[in-house]
């Protein structure tokens, strides 16, 4: 028996997560896995905080995700060694990614939910990244829902995120031109200095939005890869070009499911004949080896970077998790939990 | 010379119109064309009376079409008589359908805004609806935006309108469940018992739209066929199943577009990865050939059936199009101007 440090998800919310709506709690946890169970025991060392989690907060059933047990650890993505196996395909000192709990141990019962980690060249965390699910989530938004084309005019909202940055990387690889908002000066810079963005702007510092695009986009928006939702999908409505694109992949900006802020200018779908899609990264998986590939080639080679924002301790998880959702994180948000 | 009784537009709004912001004026013309002009002339037979003629009357530039002239006819679609021509393509007494004035005659100097009608055993006041461009819209919007499956659930709002009543029939003869909503109860019989529509209901008897929904759907929607927006799209999302398409046609119900009405549930745009599509008819005229032999043949067969409202006289024509809006009209509202 070890003891078992978790983070405890309180109860239901309807608005983004504070740190008070988790607490910590020492559990105990046995270190060697029932005879006969399938299941495998794994020390965590990397949890992945991700925006898609406020909605397991909600007593909502009717989503793609059950929500999280009151009074039990959240789960979430996360890289962790396999401690104690029953299952045959891992072994003790695998390396494997995928659903775990926010704990220091857990016992996976649904081995399918990891995958073993292969490519041992590249950092561990960045398998809640760049190879991670917001990586292949940037990869099939953009190249499978974004219909994207060398040349075209493409925006990104949330551009310096764990998706974000990645999709303005692969519009440039495409060779089209990207422009990114981001909410700090801080990640402005990133975007056009080390992600390689043709321009970014602070939306914080826009009094309105539609005129902001309209200055970076005199022509028109083709693709909008949209993380947020809100007054800003509103704003790129307005200033999308015929045939244009918009890729749904998240909105931050939505506080609450049940006091949702309304969208306006959906008339521009009709004048513009616009394609408006969401997606999850789920609907792609037969992708996932060919995405691998692509993202290890580039990588390797140094034309895509990934920038990380990694907080030290499970202690810290609550707050990293509830920071996503006023922007504090520059760059994917991780939660180191051990050196190994 | 003779007389030219004309419908005159008399100057921008931002709101539906109604009949007083149109006016009859007795004109002249010229009976004969001018040589070497290229023009013709024509007699206006029949006039259509359609919604997105709305976007027409307000001062914005930035549509497709550009707004009508303060001071001149407004023009729409209609089937016409050439009287004189000077293209050698139009003879005398050939009938034609396009973009023409409202007014008796009118003098055509574009002439690929019209085409001949070559089928004759069809009533030629069809050629504004089931064979015009309503019915292409139907046509182009169900088979090639909505991805129509047999077998699937299908909804469609404003369903005894022009294109309503022939999405549903195109939806039933492909295999599909169809559900039709519209304002009165004399609508929901014809979609029930004329139009072939599984169920239908009125949307203004419904305190309720998503329970309405619910009602009709207890499985989801897959497709949602929308030319209202507004309060009737927002129950749609919310009632749609994974994988769901919806095609925007038309927004009847938003009356301004500088006050908008809110649309507050697109997060299920993600959670149920909905393609949603705004489109319109003149991007598909590639396949108008097909389409006219598709529906040549089911409505020969009697597979096809199409609900007309006929008003008489162009004096008429204003309350005509200002009835579309708080929907006076029962099917496809046309104007016939004279009896030939």
């Amino acid at each position: 028996m070890a003891e078992n440090k978790q983070v405890i998800f309180k109860g239901y919310i309807d608005r983004s997560p504070t740190e008070t709506d988790m607490e910590l709690r020492i559990n105990k946890v046995e270190l060697k896995v029932p005879k006969g169970s399938g299941a495998f025991l794994v020390k965590n060392l990397y949890l992945s905080c991700d925006p898609y989690m406020r909605g397991r907060m909600r007593d909502f059933h009717g989503s793609y995700l059950p929500p999280f047990v009151p009074g039990q650890a959240l789960e979430g993505f996360g890289v962790s060694k396999v401690v104690d196996s029953d299952n045959p395909n891992f072994k003790p000192d695998d390396l494997v990614s995928g659903i775990t709990g926010w704990e220091e141990y857990s016992l996976i019962q649904k081995p399918l939910q990891l995958r073993k980690i292969l490519q041992h060249d590249i950092p561990l965390s960045y398998y809640l990244g760049l190879l991670g699910m917001p990586g292949f989530t940037a990869y099939a938004g953009f190249y499978e829902v974004c219909s994207p084309k060398k040349g075209e005019y493409v925006f990104v909202s949330a551009a310096s995120g764990a998706v974000g940055q990645l999709v303005g990387q692969f519009a440039k690889l495409l060779g089209c031109y990207v422009v990114g908002s981001a909410g700090s000066s801080q990640k402005v810079d990133l975007l056009k200095n080390k992600l390689r963005f043709d321009e970014a702007f602070n939306y914080k510092e826009e009094s309105d939005l539609d005129a902001a695009l309209k200055r970076y986009f005199p022509q028109g928006i083709d693709i909008y890869f949209d993380n947020v939702g809100g007054d800003m999908l509103d704003a790129a409505l307005v200033n999308m070009r015929i045939h244009g694109r918009i890729a749904v992949c998240g909105m931050v900006s939505l506080d609450s499911l049940s006091k949702p802020k309304g969208i306006f200018n959906l008339s521009n779908l009709i004048m513009k004949r616009i394609r408006m899609q969401g997606f999850l990264q789920s609907d792609y998986l037969h992708l996932y080896p060919q995405f691998l590939e692509y993202i290890v080639s580039n990588y390797k080679q140094g034309k895509i970077v990934y920038i990380e924002d990694m907080n030290e301790g499970l202690e810290s998880a609550p707050a990293a998790l509830a920071g996503l959702f006023s922007g504090k994180n520059v760059g994917k948000k991780v939660v180191r939990i051990v050196h190994e």
